[in-house]
């Protein structure tokens, strides 16, 4: 059997799976769909939920990170200010014959190595050169290249009053925009961070790949905010002795602990090693197989222009390497782009060593005469004219910070010489930024955990999900719904269900054999029977997952150890 | 003191604290703003993902009822299927000098009681004479009044390819477009519940009142799915002897249990009365104030007509009485719009008591010659023609399912005279629905929290959060940072974090007596204090925030209490 074959045939099956049993599903179905549109159905639903609060909870343990929580809709300025108005797009071309439009790059794989990389010019080129067949309908007949924005637009308000607006391509501006709230919370020390789970947006052109490439995504991001000056304070003992797998923008890949890489001056900077190693935890926390999980450091001419370092963690599964963590060094860019468009401090103090002695030579305002010349605006006046050089000349037409212009006479404003001590400054915090694809961590905590035995009409699966991510954490299986076992069993189910962070299934139809299939196909760690022994002495059988061992055990003790272990 | 003035006092001290202190501020301030969009802060995102958590675990205690999570953005035909295109509607008018758009009811509440109930044209003659002034420009120029669609509008997909699409106004429709999958799931037995919690959106076309209308929204919604024919067994035991505060459709206000409102014909069916009864608990566990909650009955013409009883749950605060949850039955009107609109099958199956003896009389098709006439299709053709009437005569063409047509000649057919047994029938099951207004509800749990002594300079402010929803659930503070007390503390405080479901912060800055007051106004349950005993002893004070009351323990035995607290 050929490899890629054997790959496939395990794809579909385990697609099919997901969406026969509700978990993952293409959303809106009975519509006809939608594509790039997908549902957790009932036994996604609390996977996705679990997954969140397991992240959620990994973060807040550090002590020095929030949670928040913004809208989705965001105005046009802010989306202007952070660079994706300009620059969040990808190269679209449309088929003339049938309309369709399709992406440039993703068409043209078979004619290039990375034709992502290409300019549009040279997209162009390829593009006429080698002539694909649109997927849609097969005609050969494609509009000129244009860069597509992709994020999706819509309108804040009604009439002609409304205002442009996005729905958020990251969940990331949050952070920025909330940024003097976060500073204050912290009483102004930093480091600190703010995460959001939430969903984020990108209307992609013609999605593909099931879970991998969705128009809505659920993603989770952590801006952590540092002092670019202030030495950092890792403490990289826990991972001294665990090696991973590496692959550098330049060189062979290779494994390695990461403190020795960034010793070695591989990893640029001990907070992104820091939440490099985080990252590993948590990952294997969810289940991910670290065999299937490397750190790829992005190119210098594939970063942003404005990233100091940034690493990818990639998973590998039914498709390949996939991309599922972004971790990035972005330097002062976010928070100075909405200082710069907004005239807010997104700053930080920072005390000198010692204070500095700073030499003032220029001007100030003379209190009795501009006060009554320039009432409420006398203290902008003031501060715009500390600002002037020691050069400057009177009278001057000075705007202000509130836009507004004010003629200074020379008898407003006095001569001033002397020495300051200036006990610190203000500077923008850098921004070391882990960044989660949710559902793609999903997919592949669900492609590693899926198992299957046998074949044919013989095929045995299983999905070895951790604990702490199972969508059920019990099945409850009355052997017959007669003589009470039925009532107990429902009884049993209805106690666990009580305990909190517990969610059982009762499941009273078919064999035990097609039960246990049925539990261990979506990944339920247990299954408690209830049978003809359970009338005589209250105990039933608990049956684990991973090893269809069996033991019995009383009801109340089942019950204890599922409410312990939530 | 005129009372209207203290109140709002109040509110405006209770919104400058929630600003300042980061639990909810309004989004993007530092653009400008948006009206109708808040964010939840570095201490309200907290409050809010464990208010969320709170009510997830309620409902999922049931046994019966699975999360489930879709997409917001959702293709047209769905909200065309639901009725939302052609009725999710406000009035507006827009001022002629200024541009401004305004609800034309919201205007005219000085000039008639109930505004929103009136008609375009009752509300347009009313316009006219009143001529209130616009509350942008104060212009008195309005436009003719025009019904405004409130969803934000998108389009799916780049180019003429795009498909439109809006921001789902409820998460409702998730729970039936994935109803197939869900009945399934339950192994096709009713009763069984869906919920989601996620966003909302209503482009309101002039937002107010803080978070009490916001045009992005966090909500919550369950729908429970029921045979209409079949028996309710709710017990209503843990609720015989609660009473609590019901407002009639008809008739006065008046104190019952919510069973004795049912058995009185009040309350018109018990799945209501049963979520009528488990809400009260949920508000109650949430930190609501009983006395401040009210079911209101929804008066005939004041439902959809589809409905077949409908409850609000009204808190009561700074705004007056404000609608936090609506439950309602809602027959099964929706479900039906969805098989109608796409022929899907939105039904569930139930079983005679004792199977009917059926006469059939009509038409089968004739497989020997059928079969190789329609091939793949023969199967629709038979299922087709057996939905002929008994006098139906051939050749005839036939629309088949698939939308293709056959024509089906007199040798394909034959005619079938028999009785046969029928076990049962598909039917659309019933749904009882509450929803829940997240943002509303922790409105009120903040309100009803909130609590001022004192005034002016000396007020003071103590959040009575209950354990479950603080956002921080205790706050370490060193009463020094020398002497080692700093690293005793921040050793404390990382320790709590690492506890699962565990968030402390650590406050260094300021006396004692501040930092208590800080920890206070947030709801902060506990404040730990790392003195000079603890470098001789190891133990700490711990103060209560309700009773202020400091008892001394051991840190392990504090990380103990707070953690299994948690």
């Amino acid at each position: 059997m050929v490899e890629g074959q054997n790959v496939m045939g395990r794809l579909e099956r385990l697609t099919g799976m997901l969406r026969r049993r509700g978990v993952i599903l293409p959303a809106f179905e009975i519509h006809g769909g939608a594509k790039g549109l997908y549902d957790f159905g009932p036994v996604g639903g609390r996977l996705r939920a679990k997954v969140q609060d397991v992240w959620r909870d990994h973060w807040l343990s550090q002590g020095d990170v929030v949670e928040i929580s913004c809208p989705t809709v965001t105005p046009f300025a802010v989306l202007e200010a952070s660079g994706h108005v300009a620059e969040f797009s990808d190269f679209m071309t449309v088929c003339q014959a049938c309309n369709e439009a399709s992406r440039a790059d993703t068409m043209l794989e078979a004619h290039h190595p990375n034709p992502d990389a290409l300019s549009m010019s040279e997209l162009q080129a390829l593009l006429d050169e080698a002539s694909p067949p649109c997927p849609a309908c097969g005609a050969t007949e494609w509009s000129s290249i244009a860069a597509e924005n992709l994020m999706f637009d819509t309108v804040i308000g009604a009439g002609s009053s409304g205002r442009a607006a996005f729905l958020r391509p990251e969940t990331a501006q949050g952070m920025f925009t909330t940024y003097p709230a976060i500073y204050r919370h912290f009483r102004e020390r930093l480091p600190f961070g703010a995460m959001q789970l939430g969903r984020g947006y990108r209307n992609e052109i013609s999605p593909r790949q099931g879970m991998i490439r969705l128009r809505e995504f659920n993603m989770a991001e952590l801006e952590y905010f540092i002092d670019p000056e202030a030495e950092a304070s890792h403490d990289f003992t826990p991972w001294r002795s665990t090696s991973v797998h590496l692959v550098p923008a330049e060189g062979d890949p290779f494994q390695s602990t990461i403190p020795d890489a960034l010793d070695n001056g591989v990893i640029l900077h001990p907070t992104v090693a820091w939440y490099m190693a985080r990252t590993h935890d948590l990952l294997h926390a969810l289940g991910i197989d670290l065999d299937k999980l490397r750190f790829r450091q992005h190119a210098r001419d594939e970063m942003a222009h404005y990233a100091l370092d940034c690493w990818d963690v990639e998973l590998h599964g039914s498709y390949g390497w996939v991309e599922c963590v972004g971790i990035a060094h972005r330097g002062c860019y976010d928070l100075e782009a909405h200082e710069r468009a907004t005239g807010q401090r997104m700053r930080a103090w920072r005390n000198y060593a010692e204070p500095k002695i700073v030499e003032i030579d220029g001007w100030t305002t003379d209190g009795a005469k501009a006060g009554p010349a320039f009432r409420a605006l006398a203290g902008q006046v003031k501060a715009k004219v500390e600002s002037l050089p020691a050069d400057a000349a009177f009278p001057a037409s000075l705007i202000l910070e509130n836009g507004e212009e004010a003629v200074v006479e020379p008898e407003h404003v006095r001569r001033v010489q002397r020495t300051e001590s200036v006990a610190g400054e203000w500077f923008i915090p850098h921004v070391v930024e882990p960044a989660f694809g949710i559902d793609r961590i999903i997919w592949h905590i669900i492609d590693h955990a899926y198992q299957e035995a046998g074949d044919g009409d013989d095929l045995y699966v299983r999905m070895h999900l951790h604990h702490d991510v199972a969508p059920i954490d019990a099945a409850v299986l009355p052997l017959f719904e007669k003589d009470g076992m039925g009532e107990i069993a429902s009884d049993l189910h209805l106690r666990l269900c009580a305990s909190r962070g517990v969610l059982a299934v009762y499941d009273a139809s078919g064999s035990i054999g097609r039960r246990y299939a049925r539990a261990d196909e979506i990944g339920v760690p247990c299954c408690l029977t209830v049978d003809h022994t359970t009338l005589e002495d209250g105990t039933v059988t608990w049956r684990e997952r991973d090893t269809g061992e069996q033991t019995r055990l009383s009801i109340d003790e089942a019950i204890h150890r599922l409410s312990t272990r939530a």
